[in-house]
């Protein structure tokens, strides 16, 4: 067990006795995911440095010890990653929440790992600038966070993942090193790009404390558009057509299967169509045209009609965000409808329709009742899939897993699209990466953290030591 | 020495007599950069793996007898990074030039390491996609050199560096693993993404055999005009005007100051301004309306009148090819004015004007006659600049270096923009990385290739073992 006495006052000594909390002084926060999870943590002694080098001291202090950590930022990851196990120290972010000037000239601006991301973006829009990552929890959701899960959100079709808006990163390492990785410009390829490493590393390689990221121009118009579609390929089909009439233009392109469609239902919320096509899409277009940019975007709507069944094209700004308000409920209204086991992964786009088919039919052999409820980023490769057994208790749940990941895996696809793989998905890792691949994570695991203090446990196991997981699912790594 | 004789029969044995090459019958191709260098190397042995297997089966029989390997692409780096040592076994991969199909669905195509970035891109175009990474040279380089040197280009400022389209990889590790790294989908956060860490490695911790890239669909229309304008304030400004009125349209923004524009005046070239200028500026957008195109491009053009002294809209596509033609002839003709020196570096755009003023300044010190050719890709923080000093010999090189990379690191700059480290730049490494990143290079090199065979020596020094240099330039990193 841990010694939550003398950590304390040792750790306390770094980052002001204020700022070491234990027993009841610890908000329940710290013990879960935010939007709740399967698994409920202990949180002992919850620190929060409130500079980079006190958050590396930390690091070095623990690491001397042997002491394992658990780094956390706004806690709204979905595969537990940030849950303190009972023998680890927490190590909040949340202090590290300054914002730097926005460099307009260079387009960037620099934020601590506790920023929250809605914060950063609005430092962004000051300044007319657009931060191209946008995800329903910005609210709570960090840099940090973001930056170490890689997030995806709304706009990755439009503008790509975390990864590619970030710059520079500070990192600290177990070990209690604190560097500035690469710089703000565009183009710097002098030596290898340590920074990447750090990026979707889930904080097990190192601690992001804060993160230089790219800006975009803000968009001048927004145009779009809710449409129904008989299937994904000619969702596909409208997706192709409009990047290709639109170029560049492109910034969202949501899917929603009917089923999931109808959870909005009982809400009152104003649907944009009706229920009962087979899939809904959401599109978005930027522009900067006020004339011109929605006629443009209605002639390409004509050219397509022979594949949408049903259109409600935004008239304007309000009705669009009303669409918004309707796609982003769907999530929320799933979640209501507990027991379900939700699902975050990546089938590529022209297998999709395919694989769900397979999947509803390998899920009906143990559950005739099945429901799945399914929703996504088709321009991504990504859906998100609530299945509902029908059954009071979760206690199946690695069953309903085992099925969902192995017709996934079957189908070309990836266990994990944007959430990481934290607790939640560490014992599937090897339905998509090969034995080989995570033998070279754990390789860097040992590398840059050989005591093992960083994240234990999370994405690779621990037994002890860094260990290996066995590659039931990718052929290809040899070892 | 490297025994030839041996290596030739034992690797022979692997990649077939054929491909096992001594002697007179290795191009001369081999010993140098393609463009020409200080540094000419020489090629005992050069082999050619058939098939990435082979490739590995190569480096796990030279891992196995500390045998060191430089692998080879296209040499057109421009860092010296292919230059064979005396004891080097040279690894080409130019049998590995396979392009599988491409995949329309999911927008991507495979091609092997030594296939030529013409002939990708000569795939893509065939189904309406553009694989977004141009460069002046593609004709010669290669994917995997592509991909090694996270190749920049004149497409940057548009879509991004190779790295950006990069979806997995095939690598060969030093003691023969052969891993597929990632998979061709969009979003897959399962795990470290591993791939990361071998695009611009430069080959020292893995030799890249096959790649699958993300493909755009093609543009309908190109619109584009040579501009002049007063300094480095105003280009930016109509680059920023361009990009926030016509988002995500501008696929090129090229800068030439008035020195190296000159160069074009003995060849005839047909030029699309006068001289005189003080800086001219080539912008290419992308579009998909024929007819409103023209009109929206010239009506910004006009918004910018008052940052533009001149300016040529192209009439049509094949004036547009004129104006590159111009600009793309510039590179070879300044380097037809040897002796010159020749870098590759990034500058916050807007310190550009303020740092080859001082660059100059300090030039000029030693030799009052110098002369500094410019131009480059603005909107990517990137210039290319070449030194005439006036003298005959090359003799003073280091001395010229030491002044460029001083006053490019006192602006917040790179060493290094877009075309690597290599043997050219090692010594200047510490210039733009801390001494706490150089040591986690090495350390990622220790981890990777324990026994240094792979690339040795570029990019960080080997002394016997993986050396690290101390920190000149940048501070942040503790040690």
């Amino acid at each position: 067990m841990i010694n939550v006495t003398r950590l304390q006052r040792d750790l306390g000594a770094i980052v002001g006795e204020a700022n070491a909390l234990t027993g009841d002084a610890v908000p329940a926060r710290h013990t879960q995911d935010l939007w709740g999870s399967d698994l409920v943590g202990h949180a002992a002694l919850v620190v929060r440095p409130r500079t980079a080098t006190e958050l590396a001291e930390v690091l070095k202090h623990c690491n001397g010890i042997g002491q394992p950590v658990v780094v956390q930022g706004g806690m709204t990851g979905l595969v537990s990653g940030g849950v303190p196990n009972e023998d680890e120290v927490v190590v909040s972010t949340e202090l590290l929440s300054r914002i730097s000037a926005v460099d307009p000239a260079g387009r960037t601006v620099t934020a601590g790992a506790g920023a929250t991301l809605a914060d950063v973006q609005d430092a962004a829009a000051e300044h007319g600038l657009l931060l191209p990552i946008d995800l329903a929890s910005k609210g709570s959701a960090t840099i940090g966070g973001c930056v170490a899960t890689n997030a995806g959100g709304v706009n990755v079709v439009g503008f790509g993942m975390t990864r590619q808006h970030v710059r520079s990163l500070e990192v600290a390492l177990a070990d209690g090193r604190l560097l500035t990785l690469s710089t703000s410009l565009v183009k710097d390829n002098a030596g290898i790009d340590l920074k990447q490493l750090f990026i979707g590393c889930e904080g097990i390689l190192g601690v992001v404390t804060s993160a230089t990221l790219g800006l975009q121009p803000s968009a001048i118009t927004r145009t779009g558009a809710f449409c129904a579609v008989s299937d994904v390929d000619a969702a596909l089909r409208l997706l192709h057509t409009l990047q290709r009439r639109l170029p560049g233009a492109v910034t969202a392109f949501e899917v929603v299967w009917d089923d999931a469609y109808r959870t909005l239902e009982p809400t009152g919320v104003r649907l944009p169509l009706p229920f009962g096509h087979p899939l809904y899409v959401l599109v978005e277009c930027r522009g900067s045209d006020p004339d011109g940019d929605a006629l443009r975007f209605a002639s390409v709507m004509e050219e397509v009609q022979d594949d949408v069944l049903a259109a409600a094209v935004a008239a304007n700004a309000t009705e669009l965000r009303a669409f918004w308000a309707a796609r982003e409920r769907i999530p929320a209204e799933i979640l209501r409808m507990q027991p379900l086991f939700g699902f975050d992964v990546s089938v590529p786009a022209g297998e999709l329709a395919k694989c769900l088919r397979e999947m509803r039919f390998e899920l009906e052999k143990s559950w005739p009742e099945v429901k799945l409820l399914v929703f996504g980023h088709l321009g991504d490769d990504n859906v998100h899939i609530a299945v509902i057994t029908g059954e009071t208790t979760r206690d199946r749940k690695p069953e309903v897993e085992h099925i969902v990941y192995r017709v996934v895996t079957a189908s070309g696809g990836s266990i994990s699209a944007e959430h990481g793989v934290g607790f939640e998905k560490r014992s599937y890792l090897d339905y998509t990466r090969s034995a080989g691949e995570i033998a070279l994570m754990a390789q860097l695991k040992r590398t840059f953290d050989p005591n093992g203090i960083l994240n234990r446990g999370r994405m690779i196991p621990w037994d002890g030591r860094v260990s290996c997981a066995t590659g039931r699912g990718r052929q290809g790594g040899t070892d």
